[in-house]
């Protein structure tokens, strides 16, 4: 398989305009419906509350409808809407709304997730929190927040050790298993402060250099691969519980901004991976 | 002890303004060190990790010099600085930086708590949240939302049902002993979903409507006052874990913005009550 490398920098510089303009179509769609009737449903059915909302649905619609009008050789896997041609040379990868319970209960840290995949490799990605009219985004060559008008770079800080480490994770009785449940446990003991609720703003947060690490399990490939750039290209790693690249599914992941703090950690997670 | 009553209408309405102002002291404080150098301190030593920082001191400083200028026989009490005439007929009770620990890592659910009692109780509250530009603010006449420029009521919703409730609590494993662990898992189990990591943000989604429950235990007094008048305020209901008002030291709290739904969850938070 090729190396992204063989994106030319035109070209990312093109499709890093383009992702921007899917966050501003997304966050058109989603920001009216937020703290407002955004038309519930239960999705889950006999397997437990699944929330979806017109703000999902709706999003995901117009970022396709985008792709279509203006890439229309692109695939796209989304949450709400499935796959369109997911072995295209290019293929989007979006959650419009991760963290959609966090979105019915009026909370500002859902998250509008859009990766890029160039050959099955994930290349360009983008975090945002359009009520806080933040997005974060990166690739390779780097990564930086755009926020209420001004751009930042983004970098992750150096923590060697997990008993300095802020560490996060959404939801430890809700999302994992048993022996997950163990490894997070050993984990967080370490740690110096966890976190929980952030969901995919999180992922944000490390490649601001304001946590350390974020570990989940369980995902789907629309609640990673848009971070897996960003993180990269902000001085991160982003592995499954093995210390290995992240598949095309998801699955059990930790995200670290230092390579030794991860080490550590993958102590505990390794004895649970899957 | 005379009620509330007592406090005449164009004195809260003073007193109500001069609330703005603390809280705009306090955000002018804070804003500038969150996501920048806010000289972390731990305060915890053996107890373990508890942060405090140039924020959390310089807000209260600030609130208290405000206070002291303006209304020199009102007595203070806050996390920071401790009892100032605690014994005053009117009483100011403030956490400067609700959720310390959210705001050395990055995450904009930090709150600034201020809360007035009058002859012993709460009767004027804000919580608010400088980074989203938003003050909660109530008493027994109403309860308001001040956010970007615009003023909208605040009101509870109904939800009659445990099993249709959006509850939170902040950190089940950090701030319940096996006892509360085992109350919140059984009311969690009931309910329909729920949320943590929100510190008293959750309470303000109370307030207004958007959630339906937040249990808590080991609160300091400066952690939960504010709320007892804006979700009051709101219609909602304030109690601890045997459905009593809160008493001066905090301790065990549910608030509700429905009273069936508080009855079936104190069924099993009676049990574990202090």
């Amino acid at each position: 398989m090729p190396s992204p490398a063989a994106l030319a920098a035109d070209r990312l510089s093109e499709l890093d305009a383009f992702l921007l303009e899917l966050n501003t179509v997304a966050a058109d769609v989603i920001l009216p419906l937020f703290r407002a009737d955004h038309g519930l449903e239960d999705k889950g059915g006999v397997r437990g509350f699944d929330p979806v909302t017109a703000a999902d649905k709706g999003a995901e619609a117009a970022i396709r409808k985008l792709i279509a009008a203006r890439y229309p050789d692109h695939g796209v896997i989304g949450e709400e809407y499935g796959e369109d041609r997911p072995d295209a040379e290019f293929v989007w990868v979006l959650d419009p709304v991760d963290g959609t319970r966090a979105f019915i209960s009026g909370l500002p840290l859902w998250c509008v997730l859009i990766g890029l995949r160039h050959q099955g490799r994930p290349v360009l990605g983008s975090i945002a929190q359009p009520f806080l009219d933040e997005i974060y985004l990166g690739h390779a060559a780097g990564s930086r927040l755009i926020a209420r008008g001004q751009t930042k770079p983004l970098q992750v800080r150096p923590c060697p050790k997990l008993t300095d480490a802020v560490i996060a994770t959404t939801d430890p009785e809700g999302c994992f298993d048993g022996a997950e449940l163990g490894a997070w446990t050993q984990v967080r003991a370490a740690a110096r402060l966890a976190r929980l609720g952030c969901d995919a703003y999180a992922y944000a947060m490390v490649a601001m250099g304001k946590m350390d690490m974020v570990i989940e399990a369980g995902l789907k490939a629309w609640d990673i691969e848009s971070a897996i750039p960003l993180i990269e290209g902000a001085g991160g790693l982003v592995t499954n519980w093995r210390g290995q690249p992240v598949g095309p599914d998801g699955g059990q992941i930790v995200i670290a901004g230092d390579q030794a703090c991860l080490d550590e950690a993958l102590v505990a997670l390794k004895r649970s991976a899957k």
